[in-house]
């Protein structure tokens, strides 16, 4: 069999862990295989650009950060757009698929990278995609990986802070990855022990926000720590429609490079504290991948391989349950996992005394 | 409310997570609650030892391995006997409970604790589970706290030993706890990229250990590592009768430590290659617990509290399908949950040419 | 005896491993002795506010960031003025400690701190300083505890970078901690294979920046990462009168949170690369510290027990050729210790191919 | 010019990282150089078995562990001798090095590599050498890379037991590496806070051993760990004569793995308590290295292509003061460096209460 692989989206850990998954598995079941690396995502698809791989690329790569392939981000939109020089994307990958006489393609990537990989499959390309992305938001897997890892990194930046924050007295806040959704800062919030978590999901009032500020100071905590996701919003905000928000989140980036440094202004103007900005950024895709993360990838890209030697397309390998299952691509493609405001997580951390900043 | 709360059994990581869990969540939900800490186990309940816990002694601890009550092994057949001067430990336990005027137990321990567990449940006691053990081998629940901790530094080494293994071009074995139940060493031999997985569940056969590593040998790998549980038996032990096995290893003991020892001597006869042991031991209960527990822990924590405000005892919180819920503790006293041989994740870790040496 | 002590300034890792060393040195070298913990540095001085410490307090902190007894930055400058009340802060001081029947007061500090100490030393009481600070800024010793702790979290982030910033092509820029010196930059950056360093003692030429970016990427690299301090300065920068300069940065603030976005501006500018920019701000403070920095703070603890013990005053505790010695602390306060660019680490930096934005 | 290197003896972390210095530099510093890398230590220059590296071969290597040349043990003393087929090992690598036209041979090695290294040498070969040993026990350098990467992992270890003593209440024993000398076991047990360090250079008194533990139950401490380094011996033993010594510990070897098996029987017998032993073994040598190793790796690196390029040889590197230099081979072959009783880091150990097992 002739199988086609790829990396696409934002980077983030077990992306070699779960080619390395793919490949070993491949060349075990099937003993004659031949695997293509698409370089850069699917730059390399539409442009023909690839490295054949050999049984021995696929050794020692189980711990290795990033991609050995590289990435891109080609959002679905401009997939859809001709290049610079008039080529048709999906005509052009769909070409390169049929060159190399590929079986099927794995790819490895988030939410727009799986809308094209149901794209592709719909045009007729045998396709197997899987769960990548730090923010854990697709929609059919209870996980993704990638997601433990940068939770790993996110946590580690909350605990640094927790020891100098309680030295000095001080708010802390905590900028962590997720624009849309805020599970990656939920987790880690949790994990670091924070005493404000910011998402998107759950609009905040500022005068919540500095009403737990406040209390904490009066009970006697020498400082509090805010775990603000890129994307929360305040009550304000939420209430804008989509384009009004666009037009005052581009205002406010004139003033602050992000969230964290807008609401650092707005709690040192209405408490008077001392507020500090920390933003862990492109760490949280970075270093090794987490035990949970290596094992959830590695499971991941045996089972790619199993289907592949079943020829079960069209589908995103899944976890549910504990086990590995599959759901088809046009089920998924598009859909976000979100936090849910009422869900028992969040009412969990609630019961710890934890604010989101959305109490009345 | 008054809510006596204990640790017992082997030591993990998250244990002072959960408890912040608890009495976090306790002071916020309950405001007035007294909460008496038993020391060292079920040992400061049967003898009346405790201290009362204020608010501020659940803080600053979510990241501390280790528990701040102590612990202490005290085996369920153990409890049933009276101590050295005649004193019947279930009714002194009762004593305590009463003196104290207690409206619930809180017990954060592991198989034979829950046991304990739920003969005093039996015995009219209010009594809540907390699963806890690095060894994620309890009934009804998908994990418990202190197993992914466990794997995390269970991994570390095999890491390490990756690394010096390459250089030299040698066998190694990790020796990893888990006397009963390799789940600990299942995951954190994929997490490492261990070659070969040898858990009490699947008996191997030593030929077969050999075949694989002579096979890579051939194929040019410069080193094989093993990951081997303290528990493991070979397919010659798994048909003794229990009483026989148990002579058995005891002779085996004499002449080495443990059962990687045993192994080493083995495949150094066997094949002659040059062979080194590793144990990391006692290392695998301590260290600060990763985010994946501290997230797990604190939700225990809160829904242990939950269960109180509720009054819904005699059961152990546990975690299905990502949610915390219960399950009575007369349904899982006693029961164990081990390696399914035939679950999917073995059978991914065989796709990917990971030997269990149950090979034929 | 009775023994003062306190931690003041920017707090660090192994403040509490240092006076951990103190504290049982003191305890076991005495026997009798009485130690008075002063709470948020001088503060706790000049308001008479301190807590008495067993020898227990002084257990189990070995490893635990910040510091137990809290911290300030009470700059020299303010030292020496009067509060809002009129007090005379070293009147105050002076009292506190006259009041307490100290017959010393062990000062962890930085270069501001130690500067006070010396004032405190002139003014007739009886003074050691230990070195604390993660800028290894401190002139008269060859290393402050806090240095290499640092030194690690920000290699950390860099490592991180590293695999993310290899997936995807790009520049990264890391901002280090480091207004004046820039040795926290130089080590990090060579201990995280950074391809550029920028430090405050060594001016750049954005054009000499832009050019080696420019020389990696034709040379097949798919991306460069940027090591720079929060105090570096470009070379027209650097001809300003100091004056001239502070304004020009208090400008440059205005549209720049730092010194990092304001060179990614410049070099997405001159380079059309994309850049990104990480800031991991006080995480450098905070967490463990790494085992170089316990043994060093260890050592120095003991070794200011040693000389209370013989009523030698006056000094700062030092490390010289791997032995701990003492500095008068007036030869040393006020004193920087910087980056030597004609040093031999500098020298070999460039030998491997790094720039410091200096070529010519 | 024509540069061999080879890396020799036990692996550790930070060959790669100094290599990659080496290479880098000769490159940069040369431009026109080819460079030959021996595979397994002598042995590649022995049977002439090496690979050509090219500039990129030294690119990424900084953080891994390992060595990607492979290493042997080939102790001095078997260099000396004709292999099985009557090959003269020195004359053959003489050739080696002659037939590749080699300008120089830089050796990454510890003790018996550098006396193999020191005689090639003085057989008229260009040598540079470059100290490597996790236990720091060459003469002439104030520091060996890998030294301080090897003290995390023991530290490490040291840490997670801290956390599992402190709940159980037990006595633990540390085993870590050091036949001869016990630099690591003390800087490890520093850093790690252990209560009792028993190196080779300070025999210890079982009984004082055992008061220690008593001294420290008596005032109420749960626990008692113990660093003691593989080649610690006792008093009595300290008193036979070497070859008595090695008969006796090989009676011991038969009964105990090692030295920390032993010595647990003896506390256990002696005291009644329960002791446990944890061996991190080969995990020591292996993972990433620290940021002090991988800067002072990459200064050795530099500093050895500068030294080519002056054409001085017969050297090994050297850490003076903070400032690498270089010390003739002849005058460091064959000499240790070891723990001196009497040095200020005993001194100050003992100053804390940390027993050495040889209080009278």
């Amino acid at each position: 069999m002739r199988v086609g692989i790829l990396t696409s989206g934002g980077d983030c850990q077990a992306l070699n862990a779960t080619m390395r998954g793919v490949g070993k598995s491949l060349y075990n079941l099937l003993g004659d295989v031949e695997i293509y690396g698409f370089l850069d995502g699917y730059k390399g698809l539409i442009y023909d650009e690839y490295r054949k791989m050999e049984r021995s690329d696929f050794s020692g790569i189980l711990t290795e950060g990033g991609t050995i392939l590289g990435t891109s981000r080609t959002p679905f939109k401009q997939i859809r757009e001709p290049d610079a020089n008039g080529l048709d994307k999906v005509e052009a990958m769909k070409h390169t698929y049929r060159k190399l006489r590929l079986d099927c393609l794995v790819v490895l990537g988030g939410n727009g990278s799986l809308k094209t990989a149901n794209l592709l499959s719909e045009e007729g390309l045998n396709v197997i995609g899987c769960p990548k992305t730090i923010d854990n938001d697709l929609y059919g897997t209870d996980m993704t990986f990638g997601f433990y890892s940068a939770v790993q990194v996110a946590t580690n930046a909350i605990d640094c802070i927790h020891t100098t924050a309680a030295s000095h007295g001080r708010v802390f806040i905590v900028e962590i990855m997720g624009h849309k959704v805020g599970l990656l800062t939920l987790y880690a919030g949790l994990a670091g022990g924070a005493d404000i978590i910011l998402v998107p999901e759950i609009p905040y009032d500022i005068n919540a926000v500095c009403k737990k500020i406040a209390e904490r100071h009066a009970s006697g905590s020498r400082f509090s720590i805010v775990a603000i996701a890129e994307g929360a919003i305040s009550k304000d905000e939420s209430k804008l429609t989509k384009k009004e928000l666009k037009k005052k989140l581009a205002e406010d980036r004139k003033n602050h490079p992000s969230v964290a440094y807008k609401l650092a202004k707005e709690i040192e103007e209405k408490t008077g504290a001392e507020v500090r900005v920390t933003v862990p950024g492109h760490t949280q895709r970075g270093g090794q991948p987490v035990p949970y993360d290596r094992v959830f990838a590695t499971r991941i890209g045996a089972e790619a391989a199993r289907m592949i030697k079943k020829e079960k397309y069209g589908v995103m390998l899944s976890l549910k349950n504990n086990e590995i299952t599959t759901v088809p691509l046009a089920d998924i493609a598009g859909k976000l996992k979100t936090v849910d405001p009422d869900s028992g997580i969040v009412k969990e951390a609630k019961m710890l005394g934890i604010s989101f900043g959305d109490e009345e």
